[in-house]
């Protein structure tokens, strides 16, 4: 070996140990977030919560191989091959409801009832849209709800493809007479979805008959998407409805030919009469501080089309399960877990904000909230809202799913949808952080099935609901609010 | 340093480099198939086809970033977006074929014509399929081609779902009377498709009175995939209609419960008179050889849902656009170069099964046989039938695609659909071996559109058709068949 090469070798090496330090160090930062918790968290807090790794392994054992091994997906998949989907008002709402006050009185789950919520029906009827020219096609919709409807011909117009507000005012000498589609990219929902929640209002102020959008979704196989949307007061009411992503593509690449495009459009879509739905509520109630309440909900209602098993009945059926898996464990936290399975939340948290209402004087006693609203697949830790104590907290919390393979924490603004009116006053609360990259390729749309639900994720989910809210609703101290 | 650190790192130096060396010969295996070509082609053959690397860079040049940059899409598009989707038999397809005609005679495409196909008409009509009981929904259904349809009021049974032709024979006593549904995982096309093709005889041999089966997919968004069956002689014909993935799974699960379960079939499904269709042909004329030909070929009918943008327009135009670029470019080959553009593929290749009978005499001038029937997705080389001389040559082939990273070339029993009957009889041949793993998502759906197509990707594709084509056209020795 020559010295050149021991040499090399040598810088080599050094080189390398370098690089493993650089990237121990990237992989481990310690960060301000991290030196706060340092200080904030007691240690007798940090070990108050690590003691908790036998009780969380029992209940993911109880949840993914035990006793409760699929039973999360078995009860939804009955429920939902049962009932179908749920819209607000529908009488199949209300019987699915009268179905689950059953089934928690036979699981024994505590002060089980339902509160009175009131809400404007809303009917979808027959629709249809049809390209008159250049060629006739079939091109499926789905009206958006609140949407009025059409005469019984429907609106015969010239249509004019937009890709943004922006677009649509520059061109607004086009669009009167016209059906205006909305043909926006999609970038998020969160970003997107204004596209659907003020198309037909925004395309009525420059005088069009009627507007449509392409669905609000990153992937489609001619699958529209349907949702909420609003008229701004003293705005004629156009029928809206979604076009699928592929045939918004195809109006637009007609005018981009300079074709004459001409769309029928049939809704039978109306306002129906107002309607009483319920929030539905089981409790495992507190031993010591029943007065104080850990919440997780989800929501029951879903859109008329698909199944309602993603939106959300998922979600749902991890918030009661969670309560069955601790009761059948003998678990009794020191505050009360309060499930609560919203009702109208499809028709812009109707159910939540009547809860809101009529418990606003309690909400001090609220320690935490959360809400399954994105999917229940593939679980990696929890997504949260909170103090910079109340972090400190979760991250201790999330320390104890590694046998989830669940141990990441993400802080956000808002998570959940129903909660957020809590979540915006202070409250803290979380959601799972899930692998759900796919939730919209489903959502709103006749594709949200029970094919979308996978055993093992329920179970994951029900295990770290019941872990999750257990340990708070069991902390010596309240959980903290700055 | 320490003698040891230094000794220690001298180890490790050589078992890196020891490693390196093995990497090497993973990725560079000198295999029995390597040294048989090494012998076998000849060091002028192996100049020949190295010769064209500037003609192929030249073609694909003017095919992704040149002057016919994005012009399959563009093409592609008008087509579809103009005539939407071309059922055998029908006049949407013969009207789609009279403006390829026009289209190729602008762009003086030579030997334009046709050539006459007969074939039996099948026409969908109306269909439903209503869940009656447990529960009443809506089952999206596609009848299969060649499918009889129902009474009006369409039959109403009870249901039995199996998971195979086995289960079927061990339940044959259940089947008397029923709808059977046929619930096959999908394992493959290849494999699965036999639940497609087989279940209505199959079922009626039970005493079946209609037959559903799970559709022939891997993914769905409620989205049932329609395709060919055939009746068996001397078995009842009963009706045949595919639900979605999802709904397929639903009556599973209400079976597995021991539910009752009652469908009611409508379907209008009927044969039709027997209609002339054509095979659509051009060419570019060889210079010294005419008569001895390269096919590049795809199917022009599709079924009568979706808009047959993928199965088959695109493969249908890189075989046509192939030609153009080859024009433009002025390229003239030793051997003619024919686009077949095949008719009534769908219905079993009623086209190539005429075209093989009327040109039985000339195949032995055929030296190579393309087709693209499987998506014209990001290419990344040949999937390719031959014998073993052969297979050395297209490996050459191969190596000059490195601009389009397309250098891999895959041996295959049969490639193509329409063309296996040539390849049969051991005319070689090839595909594009292309990135289409979701194929079989808008396969024969409402969701082949456009939107399953890429203008770069289809570039790709027409530049590794032109390339193919001409390179073998213009060898001064036949494409082997030994």
């Amino acid at each position: 070996m020559s010295p050149l090469f021991k040499y090399s070798a040598s810088i080599l090496i050094i080189i390398s140990l370098i690089g493993c330090l650089v990237a121990l160090l990237i992989s481990n930062p310690i960060n301000a977030e991290d030196a706060f918790c340092e200080k904030s968290l007691t240690a007798s807090v940090k070990k108050e919560i690590a003691s908790y790794q036998l009780l969380v392994d029992t209940i993911v054992e109880a949840s993914v191989t035990g006793s409760f091994k699929g039973s999360t997906f078995e009860e939804l998949a009955f429920f939902i091959d049962t009932f179908g989907n749920r819209i607000a008002g529908s009488e199949n709402l209300e019987n699915s409801i009268d179905y689950l006050l059953e089934k928690f009185k036979s699981k024994n789950l505590e002060n089980i009832h339902t509160e009175e919520v009131s809400l404007e029906s809303w009917s979808r009827g027959k629709e249809s849209a049809t390209l008159l020219f250049p060629r006739r096609q079939n091109l499926p919709i789905l009206g958006l709800g609140n949407s009025v409807g059409t005469s019984e011909d429907g609106i015969t117009a010239e249509v004019l493809t937009v890709k943004s507000f922006d677009e649509l005012n520059e061109r607004s000498a086009e669009a009167k007479g016209k059906i205006v589609v909305f043909a926006p990219e999609f970038i998020s929902y969160g970003k997107t979805v204004v596209y659907r929640s003020k198309a037909a209002s925004e395309a009525a102020k420059h005088g069009a008959v009627a507007a449509l959008i392409r669905s609000i979704a990153p992937f489609s196989i001619l699958s529209p998407h349907t949702g909420m949307q609003s008229y701004e007061a003293n705005v004629t009411k156009i029928p809206v409805a979604a076009l699928a992503v592929e045939d918004a593509h195809l109006l637009e690449r007609m005018q981009s030919r300079k074709q004459r495009v001409v769309v029928n459009l049939k809704m039978e879509a109306h306002l129906g009469e107002v309607k009483t739905s319920r929030n539905t509520i089981a409790e495992l109630k507190g031993s010591s501080h029943p007065e104080k309440v850990v919440i997780i909900s989800g929501h029951l209602d879903s859109w008329d089309v698909g199944q309602g098993a993603m939106d959300d009945g998922g979600g749902a059926f991890i918030s009661w399960n969670a309560l069955n898996v601790l009761k059948s464990l003998d678990l009794r936290p020191k505050r009360t877990i309060r499930t609560i399975l919203w009702t109208a939340e499809e028709f812009g948290y109707v159910g939540a904000q009547q809860y809101y209402k009529d418990h606003k004087n309690e909400t001090h006693n609220w320690n935490f909230i959360m809400e399954s609203d994105e999917g229940t697949f593939n679980p990696y830790g929890l997504n949260y809202v909170s103090g910079d104590k109340g972090s400190c907290i979760i991250k201790e919390i999330v320390k104890l799913f590694k046998n989830l393979n669940a141990t990441s924490s993400t802080r956000s603004d808002s998570v959940g949808s129903d909660i957020n009116l809590w979540l915006d006053d202070g409250i803290p609360g979380a959601a799972v952080l899930q692998q759900n990259e796919k939730y919209f390729w489903f959502h709103h749309s006749q594709g949200d099935t029970m094919d979308v639900e996978d055993p093992v994720s329920l179970d994951k989910n029900t295990a770290i609901w019941a872990a999750t809210a257990y340990i708070i609703a069991n902390l010596e101290d309240d959980f903290p609010r700055d």
